[in-house]
This record gives structure tokens, sequence and C-alpha cells, in this order.
């Protein structure tokens, strides 16, 4: 079996102005898909966050993929790196596309699906958490920062503002009716931290100490604030998630708290590993197949995470339904799998595969049944999210300037509390 | 597709009386032959290093795998742990035969080699190395201690003593004409070091410097006695081999000495590594899919190595072919494969799978073309070698008793010099 085409499209989904530390959600976010196809005739898919410098390097990636078996990735990823250079970092979603889509490739070819060929399937219902955020109102996309006046039920509270405790607790109320999700997760870095403390303590209030909570700071806290805080929130977070910066700063923190410290900020790359050995920087690794190199990648920081006795779980940013299998692919197949997955998927209404949305039953996605990935592209979709694309004007994610329109002179500070 | 039947059947191989620290190999080594078979009409092989307490475990494995399915490996390997408990360390021989089985399973029901659903093939021959010993005159197996006249070649090379440098190169060069292999260890921890230093100075003469050499004195030395001799060997070897015991012990040398140390006596399981890691104990990691769980498992410690920058290749012990092809899959698909693997393959003479004996082009297995391992049980073959081992009365390896028959009193000591 040899690649023989490969289409790189980008595309551009509706998105609330959600707060971050980085500053606030543009009304789009972006993302390129990826479709591999077989002098046999199939097509395999792949899903990757979209930016401008992603896409001239996955063209760029043609050249080395097409004429490739996708069944022997280990091959293929070897031309990658001979052709781009050892900048893995630079690399990874590359690798990531091309992974993903072989695997969906080789589930199709074998006529399983992909959690199959990561080793096998622990569990067929994966289980996601509620991803809170502060917002402005407003639900993105075509409406920009307006609302959408015929919304009801989840569809309608996701456009509601929430920029204090009460406006969160609404949130994670109207959010976990809707998708049934068991555990929540808040992100933080937008406002003082007492305020997101508290934000913290009214959903304990509200939902009770059976459901786990996380709170998210994005790494703007010091270290001195994260164990002042973190303190305040013993016995009552599931983990607190990359308070601060760099790997020392988050052993010092851990050294001080009881609570599990997790990450996708200080350890990121296979690369980041070893000094994560050195320093005990962390708990748990929030895995995310996109900036690991895929979903083999991802398999081996399982290893890794089970190996040095560390949790494993994942990270989410903004994403359509083909990523969203591939995680419950991967969330399937890792046999160490310690908490319920994050993303980003309540938050946009479009989709681009056969058959809409996903659905979520008791916070779980159901494995896709189908070979491979076990998603199909619906083509008017994805032009309808291409032409977006192309409208909107949008080439790279800056949530410092989305703030700005609301903020002027807003400046993103690494370390703000 | 289900596990409907799984057959163990324990075999003798004949075996020459070579030396090592344990003492003097049988006439036989014992192995034995793991056959899964499905509903769907497939088996997959697998062979471990056999004894009467590894041939109960797989018995009791029965109860677990048959029903499973032998595509979704986690899943059984879960089911394993859940009903042997969890010390890993007594189950590695059995996760081993069931994943290698599985594999070779998976293989032939998607018409692909091991490797490919190892992640690829980054080769398609996979180099071996001299494995030298020092040895007693005889053939082993039938013969015992005795030596088949008829025999030529390296046939009548493998029968004659080896005990010391001369002998050792004259081993050296009937097995490299024959085998054609590009680089040479060889097993110490027999005789006082200065001898065996001095074996491997005769080879560097005999072979010059582009032969790379590797001496293994099993554990035998002191940290002062690796330390004076590694320093004799500088330069020389390609890496010194299990020096000493312990990883403080390996890591102590390794700080004194430039030569890379490499094991598969101070890091033998996953549990190991955090300790490695934290030591520093070794250069290379030597691992075995027989004893590291299986095919899967030894991936996920080549990913380790390469995470860490450490190198990996492979130990051997006593093998026939479906550990071979086994071993040769394993080896095409790691993309780090530093160094040629250590097979006891040219010591044994008998086979017991379709063909006959495994050929070496210059020092390399050519990877079998079909599915799966590509490679069939000889049935006749294979009843000789299990009535070898009715015959033979051995159920475990003991080198101790073996050696006490030629040199009464000896006893194994953990370190000698």
């Amino acid at each position: 079996m040899r690649i023989v085409e490969m289409h790189v499209t980008p595309i551009a989904l509706g998105d609330p102005p959600l707060l971050n530390s980085a500053g606030l959600h543009a009304p789009y976010c972006l993302r390129t898909v990826v479709e591999l196809v077989t002098d046999t005739g199939l097509t395999g898919l792949a899903e990757v966050p979209g930016s401008a410098a992603i896409n001239v390097k996955l063209e760029a990636a043609r050249a080395v993929a097409v004429g490739c078996d996708p069944l022997n990735w280990h091959a293929l990823r070897a031309a990658l790196r001979s052709y781009f250079g050892t900048d893995q970092r630079a690399l990874v979603q590359v690798e990531s596309a091309l992974d993903v889509a072989c695997l969906d490739l080789a589930g199709k070819q074998f006529n399983v699906p992909v959690a199959t060929l990561l080793g096998g399937i622990m569990r067929d219902r994966v289980p996601y958490s509620a991803y809170l955020f502060y917002k402005y109102e407003g639900a993105g996309g075509e409406l920009a920062f307006g609302t959408d006046a015929r919304a009801t039920g989840w569809d309608a509270a996701r456009q509601r503002a929430a920029l204090d405790p009460a406006g969160i607790v609404a949130q994670a109320q109207a959010m976990v009716k809707e998708f049934g999700f068991q555990s929540i997760k808040l992100k933080g870095g937008c406002f003082e931290p007492a305020q997101e403390v508290a934000a913290i303590k009214a959903l304990r209030e509200a939902f009770g100490p059976d459901v786990p909570l996380r709170l998210d700071p994005n790494a703007l806290w010091t270290v001195e604030t994260s164990i002042a805080f973190g303190r305040e929130l013993e016995g009552v977070l599931e983990y607190l998630e990359d308070p601060c910066r760099t790997q020392e700063g988050m052993a010092a923190v851990r050294r001080a708290l009881k609570t599990p410290l997790a990450t996708n900020m200080c350890t990121t790359s296979f690369d980041d590993l070893p000094g994560s050995t050195r320093h005990g920087s962390e708990d748990i690794i929030l895995t995310d197949h996109h900036f690991w190199g895929g979903l083999h990648a991802s398999m081996e920081l399982a290893a890794h995470c089970r190996i040095f006795s560390r949790g494993v779980s994942m990270h989410s940013n903004n994403h359509a339904g083909i990523s969203l299998a591939a995680m419950t692919h991967l969330g399937a197949a890792m046999p160490n799998l310690s908490y319920a997955l994050d993303t980003h998927y309540p938050w946009q209404s479009e989709e681009i595969i056969v058959g809409g949305r996903f659905k979520f039953e008791d916070g779980c996605v159901v494995l896709p049944k189908g070979p491979g990935l076990g998603v199909d592209l619906d083509r008017a979709a994805l032009a309808r999210a291409h032409a977006a694309w192309l409208r909107c004007g949008l080439r790279e994610r800056n949530d410092e300037v989305e703030m700005q329109k609301k903020v002027p002179g807003w400046k993103f500070a690494a370390t703000r509390w």
C-alpha cells in the first residue's frame, strides 16, 4: 500500500470568547484537516491545530509522504526527520497528523479500530471532564461576540457570560446536565487567585465531594502564590494543573503540597522527560497527541508515566470530531489512564464528520465502532468550514490581540500573581 | 477472533558444554513452545526459556487466554495480571509467550510481518554479533560431552575446546567465516580477568580495529577489578557488559571508564529503570523480550532508552528459530537499535521450524517475508525435540550442577575476582 495523495485543508470553527491566561479566544478556532489517500483507494484522516506555519510544513511534508507505505510508520517518520532536520519540536504537529492518518489507514486496511493497533482496547467508554472557562457573553463564529437568541439548553448556557464564581457554577451545572461529566476542570489564570479559588470552593459546594475538581492557572502564579493558594485548596482538588512555570518551580510547589500536580506546560516533549524525572516536577503528565507527535508517541509517554509512577491523562485545545475520535482511541488503549480527559469539544457547535457531533454518555465518548478512527468526512461541512477559514482571515491563534479588542492595552504576562 | 486452544510443549535441544559464570551448560538447553489456536483456524507461535516453573505458569495461563481476543493484547495482559497477581517479574515469560503468539496471530490475520505491527520496518536485514564461549570439548545433545567425528566446518569447530586466548581466536575465526558476523562478543566470567583480557587483545590482534569487540564478565568482578581491567581495555572494546553487580557498582565503574557499559543484569525490568536513571548505571540496555514481557514491552524499553539517551541492543540465551524470528522482527522495528544483537543460535544445530535452520548473511538475519513471525512449526521436528525433553530428564537450567560433574566441588560465587 502506498500513499498517492495528501490533502491539507485549513478550517475555521466558531469559538466563543473564552478567557485564558494568554487573553481571549478569537471568534474562530483554526484547525487543519489532513487526508492521506492510498493506491488502494483508502483515505486516512487527521486533524491538527491550524496555523499558517503548520500548514506550510504540512504542505512540505507531502513530498515525503507520497510514495511511502502508511503501514510502516517508523520509516515514514525517519524520512520526515531526515527531510525536516532534527528539531523535533518543530515537527510534532506534522508527525501527529501523519501518524494519526496512517493509523486510520491501517485500521481500515485491517478492519480494526485504531485502539486495537495501539495495543488493544482497555475500555470502550472513555471518560472526559467538564472544561469550564471564564468567558464573555457570546457564541463566537458568525455571531462574533454576539449571541443566538434562538438557542436553548446548553447552547444557550454556553453563550452566557461567566466572570465570577456564581457564573462558573451556573456554567458547570448546564454543562454537566447536558454531557453528564463526572469531573470538572476550571481554566484559571484569568482573575486574581482568590477569585479562582473561590470559584473552586463554590463548585465544591454545588457538586459535593464526589465530583473531582481541577484548577489550571496556566502557570501565571509564582511559586509562593502556588503554595499559598494550593494550601487553601488541599483536599479540595483532584489535581492542580500548572500553577507556575518551569520544572524547578513545579517541583518546589510539589514538595510543599499534598495535592497532586499535573502539567502540559513544564513537561511538553520527550526532551523534557529526563528533567521531569530529575526534578520530580509533576505527578501527572497530560499528553496531547497533537504536541507529542501522534498516538504512538503518546503511548510511549504513557509507558514512561507507568515506569516512573506518574499519572497520565490528556490536554485539549479546541478541536473537531476527527481529533475527538483520535483522543478517544488513545484513551481507550492506554492501560494506565488515570483521570478523565480534557476536551474543548462542548464549546464548539459545528462538525465536519458524517453524522454530526459526537454524543457524550455520562461524560464518556463511546469508542467508534467502525474501522480505523471510525469517522468519515462530511464533504459539505468541510467545505463550509474551509470557507469560514477563507472568510475569517485568521491565520494563527493570537489571544492577546483578541483580548485587546475588549481591554485596550492588555498585555500577556508570563507570571502575573 | 478468539483463542480456543493453547498448547504448551517443552522441548530440549542439544547444547555444547559452554562455560559461563554460573558454571557449565548442560548437554541440552530447555525451551517451551507455545501455540495459540483461534476460532478462525490461525495458529500463533512463541518460544520461551523452559523450566518446570515456567511450564506450570503457562499451563495455568491457559484458563486466562482461552476465550480472549488475541488482537486485544492490553486486555489479555490485564487479565493475566489480575489472575496471577502483581509480581510482574514472575510473569514476564508468560507475558512474553502470549504477546509474541498474539502478534504472530495479528500478523497472520492482517497479512503483515510482526515488525509492521511494532510500528514499522526500519531495516529488513538485522545484524547479529558473534557470541564466543570458553568451552570444553564436545557437541552436547545426544553426544553429551562427546564429539561427532563426521562433523566438518563450523560444526566441527563448535565442538572443539576453547580454554585460552588461542582457542577463543580459533573459535571466532571459524564462527565469523561461517556466519559473516561483523562484531564479536566473548562471554567471560570463567577465568581470571587477565586471561579474558588477553583473549580480547588476541581477538583485536587477529581481527583488527574495525571489528567491534565486547566482553561480558557476567558481573563476577569487583568494582575495583572492573575499573583496573576496564582501563586495560580502553579503546579496545565497543562496550564492556556487566563487569560487576548492582546499579551503584556499575555507576561507579562507568564514572571511571570511557568505555561504554552495557547491562542485562543490573537493569532487567521496568521496575529497575528509575534506579538506572538515578544512578546512571549503564550506557546501553540489552533487552530480551523473554524477560521484559514481550515485543511490545521491548519497544517500550527502546523508547525509554531513546528518551534517556541510552543505547539499546539485545541479550540472548539459547533459543530456536521461533525466538530468532521474534528477535529479528523486534530488531527490524526498533528505530534506535544501536548495536548488533546477541544470539546463541550458532551453538545449536537442531531446529523445530519448517525449512530448518535460519541462514545468516554477512552476520545478518533477513526479516522473514511471511505474515506474522514468518515461521511455521515442523511437527516432526517438534516431536523429536519434545521426546528429547522427556528423555533427558532436565527440568530446569542448573549450570552449577553441570560444572560439578567436570570440577567436583565447584561452587558459584556472585563475585569472584
